[in-house]
Parts: structure tokens; sequence; C-alpha cells
């Protein structure tokens, strides 16, 4: 066999060929050791994006991102190991609240999460809202508070799947994103390598989602579960839907309050439908119930029992934070500026456009333009009204909130522009789609 | 408007839109200054050669590439300006009598050649083997030249289309040769930026060609022919053979000795036919006759009165080189070591592959296989039989040329593998198939 070469790898995608294993191996190895170039890279991924990988490719490249870096071994903490990932949206809170109820329902969670660009931080920066929380461990230190209080949620290692990290900084800025085989491998290698036995995929659809089409959607939770299986995990995707926020609360210490809320029963429907949705589909797949009624009751449960809220307590207590936030969310930041926005007229609420809440709430201050930026914790907004709701005009529609009070009126006039407010009522959208295992 | 971004160019170019006359500008001016980074660069030549170009942008990049540098101004020349180009074979050493040809003509010639990489060196290394022939010059120098002798044939400035010169660097390591677009674009940036009225395109086709298919072959042709027209040139393309190497010398030294013969009408007749039918059809466009058959008659009358050799003599003269090489070609570099190959069977040759010609070439020093390679002038092989000839067992095949022994042994097994024999007369093959205009 004669030795491989980058540009003979190049080459062959190019004409629409199949990548053998040593192929994608001998790329990913290259990038995570800096020794192709990134032009090469880049013209490899065009590639990629324009012909495809089948399944047997995907997996060869989500595996060799995978073992690009750590790979964790879970294997002395007690009982079955779940992780779960969302696609993201806008007021997706969900890990804040699905975690602990799976915690107190006995799987163990040992979830690193990351930080990331957008509307309001990631879950990272969402917890670091709670005064004290600590997100940045040691491998030892992980496993440790993993094993002690069965929950921890970190900040993403570096040691993570670091070609993957690589690649992704040049898709940024080659427009080579929008590719199922590398997003679904993108995902799926950083996700095995945190070395869960049992992960549930949440996939958004919708004009909120990543994936704006139903089939991109269904055929990237096809492609990313068939990956997870082959690596002998227990997988499955849902997908759901992101048409309009997901909640009330869009911004950091704001989501944090809605959580805690949801985990006492007390939080927005559509929050908790979700949760229970893909906690059932995750105590099913792990075994811990067999029927998917069980698996629900088991989750009221968790909820009404305050258990989910308590394991929600060890977990903040554990990393340093203050556990009192569970019963007084006041403790959290707060705006020192609010603004308030109100119906120009009388109807329902018709559309609620994801982007357009989105960029309001990264104007309040509540996320990130560009990496290096400074998170208001206390920013973002809270929605009084959403899709299919009764409004007279004058009606409050939603509240802003920000540590800078220049900020608000621009926040505030992009906000009314995700209103559509219509005399017809529109037609109710489910919340779940559908399972794919 | 918005401003300008490379990304939203990439991603156009990815999901298959047309861009604009500004995108292109852009996009060749960021080249130009290295304000792009070469990643970007490579994902948009890589969706490029995937998604392709129409016409209007082919000439637009055309443009933007020839005006990133120097545009030679020839209107101080007299009479008519004629250029002619090669995509390139194995043994074509055209230019070298057909430039002379047409200066015998009437025609002005100021060409600008390339060295390049592959079995032999371009035609500006040719030229050198020469004794004291100098091929570099300040742009006034050349156009002195020119004015005096009417032909000048010099190395390629650095400054004419300097982005072709960093986009082709870019595509030879990331597989992105390959594009009509792109190669016509790269080859009539050049010939427009050399100013020439009048040109002729010499576009191969077959199994030693760089298009090895008609059709692409064809497309390249009309492609160049219309980015030309636009630009408001003369142009025609030649669609010609090469399936076999052209003549019976490779390699720098012995490529000028045939060229002379050529010249004094005792070459080979394939390679006479070629100039015949280039020259005439460049005299045929640029006004000199009205029919092809004044045209080649012409051709014949400057062969057979010594003008085109004394043409050659005056050029040689005039750039430092030895004049009485066309005399006496006893003077070029002389190898000091050969060998022969002999047929190990009777039968027809029926086939001569161009590739391992070529390779055998460049295995006796003859060629460059890095940039940085010193060339052996005197180096590379000369054809005894070539397809169709009958040949008995023993048969000289061909001599092979270096100025290392050790050289010899591997090239001469390589030029073994290029010829097959067989018992059956292969049918002929046309030269010259098509003319596009």
């Amino acid at each position: 066999m004669s030795a491989l070469d980058m540009y003979d790898i190049i080459d062959k995608k190019k004409n629409r060929g199949t990548l053998s294993a040593e192929e994608i191996r001998y790329f990913i190895n290259g990038v995570t050791d800096s020794t192709i170039p990134d032009y090469q890279t880049a013209a490899l991924l065009m590639a990629i994006v324009l012909n495809g990988m089948d399944d047997e490719e995907t997996s060869v490249l989500t595996e060799a991102m995978m073992t690009s870096g750590d790979v964790l071994d879970l294997s002395s903490l007690p009982g079955i190991k779940a992780d779960k990932h969302s696609t993201g949206g806008v007021g997706d809170k969900t890990s804040l609240v699905l975690e602990p109820i799976l915690a107190a329902c006995g799987l163990t969670i040992s979830k690193m999460s990351g930080r990331g660009l957008g509307h309001t931080g990631g879950t990272v920066d969402k917890l670091e809202s709670i005064p004290g929380m600590k997100m940045e461990y040691s491998p030892e230190e992980f496993l440790a508070i993993a094993a002690e209080s069965g929950i921890i949620i970190a900040s993403q290692s570096a040691d993570i799947a670091p070609a993957d990290k690589k690649l992704y900084a040049l898709r940024d800025v080659t427009a080579t994103v929008d590719s199922i085989p590398l997003i679904a491998s993108s995902i799926m290698s950083k996700k095995l390598a945190c070395g869960a036995d049992v992960i549930v995929l949440d996939v958004k659809t919708g004009s909120g989602a990543f994936m704006d089409t139903y089939e991109g959607a269904k055929t990237l939770a096809e492609k990313m579960v068939s990956i997870g299986k082959r690596a002998g995990r227990k997988v499955s995707a849902v997908i759901t839907d992101m048409d309009q926020p997901l909640g009330r609360a869009v911004g950091n210490a704001l989501e944090v309050k809605e959580a805690i809320e949801t985990l006492k029963g007390i939080g927005p429907s559509d929050l908790e439908e979700l949760c229970i949705g893909l906690g059932s589909e995750e105590l099913l797949i792990s075994g811990k119930t067999v029927s998917r009624k069980d698996a629900e009751a088991m989750i009221r449960e968790a909820i009404t029992s305050g258990k989910a809220a308590a394991k929600l307590a060890a977990m903040v207590s554990a990393q340093g934070g203050n556990a009192d936030v569970i019963e007084n969310t006041d403790i959290l930041p707060k705006a020192s500026f609010e603004k308030r926005i109100f119906a120009d007229r009388d109807g329902y609420i018709a559309r609620l456009e994801c982007k357009e809440v989105g960029m309001a709430s990264l104007l309040t201050g509540a996320g990130r333009k560009q990496k290096d930026d400074i998170i208001d914790p206390a920013a973002g907004l809270v929605l009084n009204k959403k899709v299919g709701d009764k409004v007279d005009k004058g009606d409050l529609l939603a509240t802003l909130y920000s540590s800078s009070a220049d900020l608000l009126d621009p926040a505030a006039e992009r906000l009314l522009e995700a209103y559509r407010i219509s005399d017809k009522k529109p037609s109710e959208r489910k919340l779940i789609y559908e399972v794919i295992k």
C-alpha cells in the first residue's frame, strides 16, 4: 500500500469516493497534531458538505474525533450513567431540569457542557449565575463529585475531542457547518468521549432550530442514533418543536429561576412536558422502567416529592454554589433596569419568532457575539404572551431586563418584531413529534 | 448594500448560487493582497469545482485575475500582436517552431512563457539550453527586443496575474485543479494580461492530455474562446490529439534540436502538421490571409525559404544566445551517457503511453519533480518508433540520454512500459480535430 496523502483524500471525496477508515483516521490525526494545513482541511470539509459521507464513514469520523483526546472512563461510578444533548434553541434550559430529575430517579449524571456563542450563554454560563458555583474541574474532581452526589454538570474539558474543536473552528469560518455527517459526528464524538451508557438526543425542528426542515432533523437524528449504537451505547433521539421559545424565560439567571420553578412543579407547561418526554425516554432505554406510563409516573413523583429539586440543591452545594437558591431564587443576580412591551392591537399571538427573540436577548447583554464577550447574568427577557394566547390592545407581551439601561430600547424594539398578532387563533403545534431509536 | 464578506461568498457558491461581479472582485482582491486566509480560499475553490461557474462568472474571474497585476501595453509595437497557448503534453515544442514561422509571416510575437513542473522543463527551460540565452527581462527590455526583432519569448514576469499564481499554488495542493472555469480563467487571465490582439489556443485531448475526454477539451476550448471574445480579442481554439508524444524528442536541448529541424522542413511530420494547422488558424483570424489554403502556403514558404529559421536565429541572437545553433545543433548540451531500448517481439506499435514516456523523461533528469530541482538540459529521450510503426524483434525503439549514468536503467525500464506491441496495426488517429471560434 502506498503512503497516505491528504491530497489524494481530498481528491477522492471530490470525486464522490468513499473514504476508508485508514484515510479518515489519517485526516483526523493530522488535524489533531496540526500537520495538515488548514487549507487542505477546508477543501476536504467543503467536499464532504457537497458530496456527503455514508454511515460507515460518519461512524469512523466520529470515533476518530472521539479518540483524538481524553475519553472519560466512568466505570468507577455506580449505576447507569446517563447523558443528554440538545441541538439547541431559544429558552432551552432543559438540562437544568431534566438532569436533577433523572438523578432523583436513580441514574448517574456526569455531564460536560459548553459555553458557546448566541442569544444566551450555554448551560455552564447559566449555572454560573448561581452565586459561588464552580464549573471547572480536573477529571479526578469531576469523577469524585459525580460519585458522591450522583450528579455533576461541569464545563467541558479542552481535552475532550480536540479534533472536533479544531474542525469546528474552521467550519465556522468556511461555511461548512451545515452538513449532517459533520454535525452528527461533531455532537456524537463529544458525547461518546464523555462516557455515558445511555444518551438521549433532543433534536429540534421548526423555524428556531438549527435544522429547519423536519426531514433534516429526522436524518440528523437517525445518523446520530446509528453512530451511538455502533459505538455500543443505548441511544435514542426525540424530535421536538422549536418554532417559538421554550418556556417563558430567556437569559442566564432568568432561566435558572424558571428551571427551579419547573423542578417544583410550577414551571411553564411546555418545558415540563418536554422534560417528562425526554426523561421518560431516558428511563425507558436505561431499563429503569418498562413502560412509558411508569416512566412518566416516576418523573412526576420525583417532582412532587421534592426529590428532583433536592438533587439540584445537592449538585449546587457540591459544586460550591449557594443551594439556598432552590428555596429563594431572589439570591440570583437581578437586573437594575427593565422595560415592558405591550400589544398594539387585539387578537391572537400568531407567531413568536425564535430568531428575533434570541437577538433581543443578545441585545440585552445575555449572550455573546464573540468568544471573549462578557455575559450579563441578570439580563434577558420573560415572555408573558406566547403563541395561541389571546391579547387585548395594551396587554403586557414581555419584560426585558438588563444591567445597562441603554441596551433596553433596541432590545425591546427587536422583541416587538418577534411578535405577530392576528385575528385568527393559530392552529396548535405538537411539542414532541417522534422518537428515533 | 451590506459589506461583502468571504463567508457569505463561500456560502453562496456552496448553495449553487451565482456570484456577482462585486463578490468575485472582492475575492480576487483579497487573494492578491493576502487578506483572505487560504482556508477560506480553499473552501471556495472546492465549492467552485463541485458547483461550477457560469460564463459571466468565469469572465469576471478572468478579468479580476488579469488586472491583479501588470497588464502589458503592446500598442507601441508595430503590426498585429499574436500569441498562442497549449494546454500541454509530452514532446510539445510547438511554440519553438510556430512563433518564428508566424514572425516570418509578419505577425509580431511577444510571448511570455513558463518553466513549470513535469517531464521536461517549460518553453523557457528549453530555450535556456541554447548557450548564452537570456530569458528574464524588464518590461522595457521586453518591448524593445520585440520591437526590434519582431519576436521575443521570455520568462513570464512575476507581476503577470499574481492572483492566478497564488490561486494555482493553492489549487495544486487542495485537489482543486480540475475545474473548467478555474482552468479557463487561469490560462486566459495570463494570456489577456500579456496583451496580444490575436490568440490561438491548442487544446489537447487524448490519454496524454490534461483534459482526457473530448467533451472536456471542447468545453474548455469553448469557455476560453468565449472569455477572450468578451475581452475584445480575436481568439480561436484548435482541439488536437495528445494520445502519444508529439514528434520524437522529449527533453530540453533535444526538443530545441527537433524544433530547428522542423523549421528547416526536416522535422517529424506530426509536429510540422500541427504547426501548420495552428499557424494557419492564427494567420486567418489575424486577417493576414483570407483562406486556409493561402495561410498554409504562406507557412510552407516561410519554411522552405529559410525565413522562419532566420527569425529564430534573430530571436536567439537578440536574447544573447549563440545563433550558430540554427546551423549547428551540435553546440547544444550533449549527454555523456545513453541507453537504447529494443523491441522484444515482432508486430506493430499499438500504444505509446504519454504518461510513461513523460515519467521516463523525468527519470533521466530532464524535468522537475519539485520547484527547486535542477534540470539536466541534455537529458531526455528520442523515440525511434511511434504508434503504427511496424517492428521486428530487436529493432531500436528509443534512445535515452542523461548526464548521470545511473539514471538511465530505471528510465529505460519505464520507457519500455510505455510501448505496447501487438499483431494488429492500430487504426490511425487524427491529429487536428476541430476549430472552435
